[in-house]
């Protein structure tokens, strides 16, 4: 997204911007097609006859979630204090950086509904690879008639993620990031990397401050509120060059009930 | 796609450029977002429960169409010798346009496979309205083995939406433009509007040259092929205010073997 807002900003003295629900709406469709070609063609290459389909989603957030308030998500580059106003004009918040310089900020609002859910089950129930949810969802508002509308906002990944698992009822919610295991005590001389974790533990681990907030501590939060919701569901967390082996329980780390 | 297009010429000093097949994708998320959000505040409003999706669809052509050899459709905006010749450089064909400047022009090959089209069928048989083959679709080339690569295309929107008519054996094939019914004789003094037209009048008419390429022609052409597959099918050509009145009977040119 960064990058189209970025070309948007730079070309808007020849052609209009455009809003960023359209922006992360831009993005699902380039995103999921070179996902769902790539996928299409590993299957093709190992013989495995299954189809993909790439679904444009919309997610459902509050009008009164308080992170429309307080915003605190950077997105745009940095600029000067005379460019965050132009763009505070436009309707944006803006901030000073901690000396970096202004930079917008965007709310960071609780995803409530799935609004292509329907779609998405029907074609898993028909044994499709569904790629969704792409980028957190395209945030909109419901009115009390039921009427969507785009909004300024970028959703949590994780927190969309786990949305989409608790409402299919999956039986594995797996989390593919930047390394192959949890750790607690991460980057610290007391580091432990960790093979499975009971929700218990790990909401005490994020009590006690393990997981970073815009870390692993979305991931394990989106972990807790799937299991929250199917005690008999299991995550498990790794990173893509482990997912094989974690299927096999050879690595990354689990997390159940 | 203009419009992304030009934005990523004018901020290539700063952002890395995307190729048109992501081009292509990109708008097919963010149109078939707004397509999707309009269609269902509309049926919220006139209490109609019917689901939509929007698909992201890639569109198999052949590589050796002979529309690569000889490309016509121009792209993005006109430019000196000097620019084209970089553009050149950077695997565009070129072409100087009767002295309105150089000008890129990029292949427009026959749609051969809708590769979605397994998932828009499971979404048309479980009753939701499906928005696919966005801008023609995205136009992806395919080897022996069945593996996809975008290729630089932009494929004929009447032809993709034909073939995916035929595919899913439609009953009808409603084709919205801008006018509300065919005319023979267009904008000649002795203009005369069409009520309705056999499959047989059409081609004549068609060979007759009433229908301008680029314009009626690919209509006409796009509702033959598909009544050629489906004779039992029907067509109506019409402009969107009258796309209900043409559904009762009372506009838009009808089609029919």
């Amino acid at each position: 997204m960064g990058f189209i807002l970025r070309r948007n900003e730079l070309a808007e003295h020849e052609v209009h911007t455009t809003p960023l629900d359209i922006i992360g709406a831009d993005t699902q469709g380039s995103i999921g097609y070179m996902i769902s070609q790539g996928l299409r063609n590993e299957f093709r290459q190992r013989g495995i006859d299954k189809s993909i389909a790439s679904i444009v989603t919309q997610v459902v957030v509050d009008r009164e979630d308080p992170g429309f308030h307080n915003p605190t998500k950077g997105i745009g580059g940095f600029s000067t204090e005379e460019k965050a106003r132009e763009f505070e004009k436009g309707g944006w918040q803006v901030i000073e950086d901690a000396g970096r310089g202004w930079r917008r900020v965007i709310a960071s609002p609780i995803p409530i509904k799935i609004v292509e859910l329907d779609a998405i089950q029907t074609l898993v129930d028909n044994n499709f690879v569904v790629i969704a949810v792409g980028g957190g969802g395209i945030p909109v508002i419901e009115d009390s008639a039921g009427v969507l509308e785009g909004t300024r906002a970028v959703i949590d990944k994780d927190r969309a993620t786990s949305l989409l698992a608790q409402a299919l009822k999956a039986d594995l919610f797996l989390i593919s990031t930047a390394v192959s295991k949890v750790a607690l005590n991460f980057n610290q001389p007391d580091q432990m990397w960790l093979d499975r974790m009971s929700v218990e533990e790990a909401r005490g681990y994020l009590t006690e401050g393990h997981f970073m907030p815009g870390s692993m501590g979305p991931k394990i939060e989106a972990a807790l509120s799937f299991l929250d919701a199917h005690p008999n569901g299991k995550v498990v967390i790794t990173d893509p060059p482990n997912i094989a082996r974690s299927l096999d329980n050879k690595d990354g780390t689990w997390i159940e009930a």
